[in-house]
């Protein structure tokens, strides 16, 4: 049996961990340090697959959890699997359904076996194990599928999210506008305790998904590091998870509350602690300067609903930072969103005054130009990087990309 | 000073009134018979201009009322015009506002001046007059403009619309969703008046109309007949306006409440009434028989919501009829929306099953690829007309389009 996914590393960074690679896997290949778009319900809001291809994506994230609420597993598998279904004719990975049944269900109980819990969209009630996350993820066919994990909660309380300002203040990249974390568990003593059960937890589980793949030879599921922000529990998590042989490794649990040092602080200790020749992908992060932290630590794969979300809310990213193209100072502003920029809203020529336009009237072309631009930003912020690493250029990098700047952590 | 349009017919058909020709305009070309999809608030919803061009679309319309309102026309103006602002690089047309006005806004006073309304947005207190109108689209920019008329109501109320299955039965083309046309005048006196008194002063405003158009080197304004379904008003409308001598007329009036045989009687009576040498445009039709009939008549170009709202609300056009893709039996339906079509969406092998999903999920991909097939739908329909007439071929022409079958008058 042929190992579907392939890491070649070209290039070591001289000055960090950072390496610049391919990845190969039976959709096509895509190149790292990698940044996925998120497709949730099988498409990327608002952008036909050759759109977002336009906009540099290799490869795209899907949401087990809804998928399988609607249509339903079986009903995509009928349809020849999620790629063939979508028509995006690529590498996709789809997560395990775990976070998003944590963050979005009516959780009934959660137990060994798994977690019981009602649909945010009719209320039946669904029992999502790592058997039927496994089941399930196999029959929607992606490249790349994630273990089902046990999520501990954050130590602090996840700041109320307030726009892409909060990134400057150091915010961790927040997750879908429908996510609400579970409650943070202030009490140190508590925390622990919930990080361990969850450490446990996710190790037991990560063995039954293991035997309970069935299409080996053609997906490779990863794990996922946990251990919140807990070094010692991130220790823990990591030197049992390279037990397994897996074709990469994740890191999970770090965009639940914390700031961008903590997150860096965790990346920073986890990263090398995963084997240095298999990819390592960090889960939902993030801003610009999270990414590069990240890269800098040996991370090769991100996937983040903010181009996309914030995209659709006027809300757009630039190498200078954001802005908030509702704002009436842009009301007659000729200039595109960011003159550097090569996306089809940019160099097409549409004008912030034009955008500021189709959110007041409230036109579908609004969040279409913005997540397009969205999109081709962090996917510019990506192709900088692995010419940063390439060249061993990162001054070079961190005058173009002043949004990015690193703040000692 | 050189006329900014130009028509060259290349083709007469040999059974009928029909024609194929050329329009050219200061923004390029476009081939007649000709379909123009509706762009309201300066974008076809949903889909970026290259998309829209991809559909076979050369020409597109925008509506003045709309635009008017917000961003206004100083603003638009101030950004280049119509064209360059919403980068379509291609021929418009802006309609005049008065129909919006009659059917959308909240009307103060009809008088001879004009017509003073509340925007339907904020309430703001706004006079439409046949010289503000002019003004308006000559700041928009563009290549047609059309003239300030009185539209008066219809002689038979409006069915209420029920989805595409209608026009089997022969309802005229609704137009935009939010509009709701002026009650109808059922008492037949009554109904003349004001045919008359709409026909009188919709030449009085045209005198206007032509003195206050700024831009005559530019934009070519097309007058527009009125006379309801009264054909001694027709011909009287008819009459009056040909002695001005406009780059092309249009005739108005006829999708407000009759069924496909009225607008057909209508159609074949007034269109020959116009030069035939100029193009002859006729305003909000509609369904794929309304059309074949007007062009067998000496019509040249339409335009119409259908295809871009019915998309947006899961009906679809096909050659054998309309379908509502929300339908269960498309759940698990592996088929293109129409096996014969070359759109994005067909051809680019989206199923009935994923399109179902997407609007069961409120995805904007449903809309946006429903927009695209329908609109390439109708551009198929002129193709095929168009070839119709070049060749002679009127037979295989009906045995392609069952949908646009003509019906004994």
């Amino acid at each position: 049996m042929s190992n579907p996914l392939q890491f070649a590393i070209s290039h070591q960074d001289a000055s960090s961990r950072a390496r610049v690679g391919r990845v190969t896997t039976p959709h096509g290949v895509f190149d790292t340090p990698a940044f996925m778009p998120v497709g949730t319900q099988g498409t990327v809001k608002g952008l036909l697959p050759d759109r977002v291809r336009g906009t540099g994506s290799q490869i795209i994230l899907g949401n087990t959890y809804h998928l399988l609420l609607r249509p339903g597993a079986e009903a995509v598998a009928k349809q020849g699997g999620l790629q063939k279904w979508t028509r995006w004719q690529g590498p996709m990975l789809t997560d395990s359904g775990g976070f998003q049944v944590f963050s979005l269900a009516n959780i009934n109980r959660i137990d060994e076996a798994g977690v019981r819990f009602r649909s945010h969209i009719d209320g039946r009630e669904i029992m999502l194990t790592p058997e039927e996350s496994i089941r399930v993820q196999n029959l929607l066919g992606a490249d790349i599928i994630m273990a089902f994990d046990d999520c501990p909660p954050a130590r602090t309380p996840k700041p109320r999210w307030e726009g892409p300002g909060v990134a400057k203040k150091g915010g961790a990249a927040p997750d879908d506008a429908k996510t609400a974390v579970p409650p943070a568990v202030t009490d140190e003593r508590e925390y622990l305790r919930r990080v361990r059960e969850a450490n446990e937890r996710t190790l037991r589980w990560l063995d039954r998904c293991v035997a309970a793949h069935g299409r080996k030879s053609e997906q490779s599921l990863f794990p996922i590091c946990q251990g919140g922000t807990d070094m010692e529990m991130r220790q823990w998590c990591a030197q049992r998870l390279v037990q397994v042989d897996a074709p990469g490794y994740a890191i999970g649990g770090v965009a639940v509350g914390e700031g961008s040092a903590e997150i860096r602080k965790v990346v920073e200790f986890t990263a090398p602690l995963l084997p240095a020749h298999k990819p390592r992908y960090l889960m939902g992060v993030g801003y610009e300067r999270d990414i590069v932290a990240a890269v800098r630590a040996g991370i090769d794969m991100f996937d983040c609903v903010l181009p996309s979300r914030n995209g659709r809310n006027a809300q757009v990213f630039t190498r200078q930072g954001p802005m908030k193209l509702r704002n009436a100072k842009f009301i007659d502003d000729p200039r595109p969103v960011d003159e550097t920029c090569d996306c089809d809203c940019c160099a097409g020529g549409y004008s912030r005054a034009y955008l500021n336009h189709l959110f007041r009237a409230n036109e579908m072309l609004g969040p279409i130009l913005l997540s397009i631009h969205n999109i081709r930003h962090f996917q510019r912020l990506m192709l900088d990087i692995r010419a940063a690493i390439r060249d061993n250029a990162w001054p070079a990098f961190a005058a173009r990309w002043p949004v990015a700047e690193l703040v000692p952590a």
